[in-house]
C-alpha cells in the first residue's frame, strides 16, 4: 500500500473538480491512496476547513499527506504552502487554513511551493488544487523532500483563532465551530471546565457537565466535553444551532472555571 | 488487497468526523479498503440508514465489514454491537439499525462490544464511531474473532419494520423508504403482486405493473418491482414523493394481490 | 494496484445505490480501484454529468474506466453503451452523456452492451447502474475486450452541445455550465478571446480578461479563461450565478473576438 493523501475541499460533489484532482494524483503516483474526507466545506469557508483538518489529521498513520483546498484568493500572488511537523505533511493555499494545526503542533516547518517542475502546465491560475497542490501531494507521497518544492518561509498567513479570556471570576470563550448535527464547539479546553461548572450561553444557564446526550431530557440543552477535547453545547436528540440560533463566534461564559 | 470496510453514516461531508474514522481504521489496518457508501443519512434517521444497508450489503464480497453509525443515543449506556451471518460483519450502535438485515438473514449472531482492548482511549462518550466502531471494524478486518470483542447477546434493540397485512381481498402495505429520486419503496414484496394488480395510493389508482419508467407517459405515476425486489411507486421523469406529498409509513393498498 | 474505475452519478449519498454499485464492482474485480468523483449530479441532469466527465476524464491514467450513470430513460429499450478512444473507457446509458467527450476526442468507438454474460441477473430494469454498467466496468478493468460486450454501433444519442456563433463583428456564445461556486462556464474557447476583448453578459460589460479573481475588486464581475480552457465569468469572492441570476444557455457576447 502506498501512502495516504487526504482531501478537504469546498469542491462539492457535482462538478469535475474532484475528479481532476484525483486524476492528477493517481497519474503521478498510482500507488498513493486518496481519501476524500470533507468535500462540501461551504464555499470559501477557510475556518470550517481548518477545523475539519484539526479534528482529523492526527488519527491518520504517520506520513499521511493532508491536502486542504479552500482557496478564495487563488491566483499568482497567493503563496502555495507545504508544511510538516515531521509526522504529517500539509499542502494548501497560504490563507490561514493551517493556523489551528500550527497552534497544536507548535513548530511546523513551512515551505513556499515555487518549483515549476512539480506544477501541471495548464496555464490556468484559478485551479491550483489541480495544478499545484495535487502534484505537490503526489510527489511528497513519492518521497520528494520538502526543500525541493521551494524556499522555507516563516510568515504564513494566519487566521484569528481566539483563546478563551479570563475576566475576574468569569471565563469568556467563543463558539468556534458548528457541526453537521448543530452541536456548538467552543474554544474552551476540557482542563478549564469543572464537572459542576456553570455555563452560560444565550441567556441559558447549564449547570454541570454531562457525559452523554442522554444525561438530560430530550430536547434539553447540555454541556459536555466533545470528542475533540473542547467544551461543547448540544441538545439531546436536537440541534443546538437551531435551538439557540447560534453562530460561530457567539460568546460562552463560565462563572466558576478551573 | 485487504478486506473491505464500508461506511454508512450521518456524519456529512463538512466536518472532520469522517476523516477521524478513516484515520483510525487505516492506522490500525493499513491494508483495509474503506468505502464510503452513504455519508449524508439525515441526522439520527436510523430507519434510512437501515434501508441503505439492506439494499447494498449483500453485493459486496464475502468477508466485507459494514460499519453503520447513526447514533442519537450514543453514550455509555447504549450497547455497541458486532453482528455476523457468517458471510458479512456488521458493527454499529444497538438502536435497531440492523433490524431489516436480521429479517432477511434469519439468524445473525450478535455480540456486545465491551473489550476495552479494542477501544480508542479518548475518554469521550459522544463519538463511538471513532472510538469503538472504527477500531472494531479494523480489528475484524485483521481477523480478530467476534467472541473476542465481548459477550454474545440475543436481545438487540429492534425497530418497527412493518410487513404488509391482509384484510379480506385487500393487501395493505406501507411506504418504507423514499429514495433520492423521490421513488416510494413499499414493504410489499414482488411475490405478492400480480402483473395486473390494482394499486391504490393517495386516492390514485395504478393498474398493473410497469417494467420501466418509460412504460407510462411523462409525469405519470407507475408501479413497478424496484431494483431491490419490492413494489415501488414512481413517476416517469418526475418525483413521486413530491407529486403525492408522500411520507414514510403512508399506506399502499392492493385490491387483487397474490 | 488494479485499474481505476471512476463514478459520476446522480445517486446521492443517502441511499444504498452507491453501495450496491461498489459491491458489484469489487465482487467481480477485487483489484479494481473505485473512485467516486461526483455523486450528487442533480437528478436526471445529463448535461451536468457530461460536463463533469469532460472536465476530469483526461487527468486520469490511461486505461481508466469512467462509469457515468444519470439515467432518466432506464429500461429495456434504452441502449447501454461502452465507448473507447483507445486510452480511456466509458460506460453508461445511451442518452447523450458522452457527447462533449466525443467532440473533443473525435472518433470514439462505440459498442452497445448486449451480452447477458456480463449482466447481473436481478430481473430488474430500473437500476442498470448496478446490473449492467457496474459489471461492464468491472469486466473491462479485468481486460475483457470491448467487442465481447456487444455490437459496434455508430449512432449514439447526442445532446445539444452548442458552439459559439459569429454574427458580423459579434461572437455569441452560451453559458454551458454553472459550477458549485456559481462560476459561469461558457462554450467560448480561449483562442477566440483577446486579452482586451469586451464581454457582454446580462447587460453588464466586462472589459478584458483577468488572470485571477483578485484582479478585480471584491464582489465585482470578471471574465477569465477557466481552468478547463473556456471563457468563464465569475465574481471575486462572490457567486456569479446568484449575482446575475444566470441560467445554463444564457447568452454571452463578445464584440471584438479573435
Amino acid at each position: 500500500m502506498g501512502r495516504i493523501i487526504t482531501l478537504i475541499t469546498d469542491f462539492g460533489t457535482t462538478d469535475g473538480y474532484m475528479g481532476a484532482v484525483y486524476g492528477v494524483i493517481k497519474s503521478i503516483n498510482p500507488d498513493s491512496e486518496v481519501i476524500n474526507i470533507a468535500s462540501n466545506i461551504p464555499a470559501a469557508d477557510i475556518r470550517k476547513a481548518a477545523r475539519a483538518l484539526l479534528n482529523s489529521y492526527r488519527f491518520f498513520p504517520e506520513g499521511t499527506i493532508h491536502m486542504v483546498v479552500v482557496d478564495p484568493t487563488v491566483g499568482p500572488n497567493r503563496r502555495a504552502l507545504l508544511l510538516t511537523d515531521g509526522s504529517y505533511y500539509f499542502v494548501g493555499p497560504d490563507n490561514g487554513l493551517f493556523t489551528p494545526v500550527m497552534k497544536v503542533t507548535g513548530d511546523l516547518e513551512c515551505y513556499q511551493i515555487t518549483n515549476d517542475k512539480f506544477r501541471l502546465a495548464t496555464g490556468s491560475e484559478t485551479f491550483h488544487g489541480r495544478d499545484m497542490f495535487a502534484p505537490a501531494a503526489a510527489y511528497i507521497s513519492m518521497g520528494v523532500a520538502p526543500e525541493e518544492f521551494g524556499p522555507k518561509i516563516d510568515n504564513p498567513v494566519t487566521i484569528d483563532d481566539p483563546d478563551p479570556e479570563k475576566f475576574g471570576d468569569e471565563l469568556v470563550g467563543k463558539v468556534i465551530d458548528i457541526d453537521a448535527f448543530g452541536n456548538l464547539v467552543t474554544n474552551i479546553p476540557s482542563h478549564m471546565v469543572k464537572n459542576d461548572s456553570c455555563i452560560i450561553f444565550c441567556n441559558h444557564k447549564i449547570t454541570g457537565l454531562s457525559k452523554s446526550y442522554a444525561d438530560v431530557d430530550e430536547k434539553q440543552p447540555l454541556a459536555y466535553i466533545g470528542s475533540f477535547g473542547n467544551l461543547e453545547i448540544g441538545i439531546n436528540k436536537g440541534n443546538a444551532a437551531n435551538f439557540f440560533g447560534a453562530l460561530v463566534f457567539d460568546e460562552v461564559k463560565i462563572t466558576d472555571f478551573k
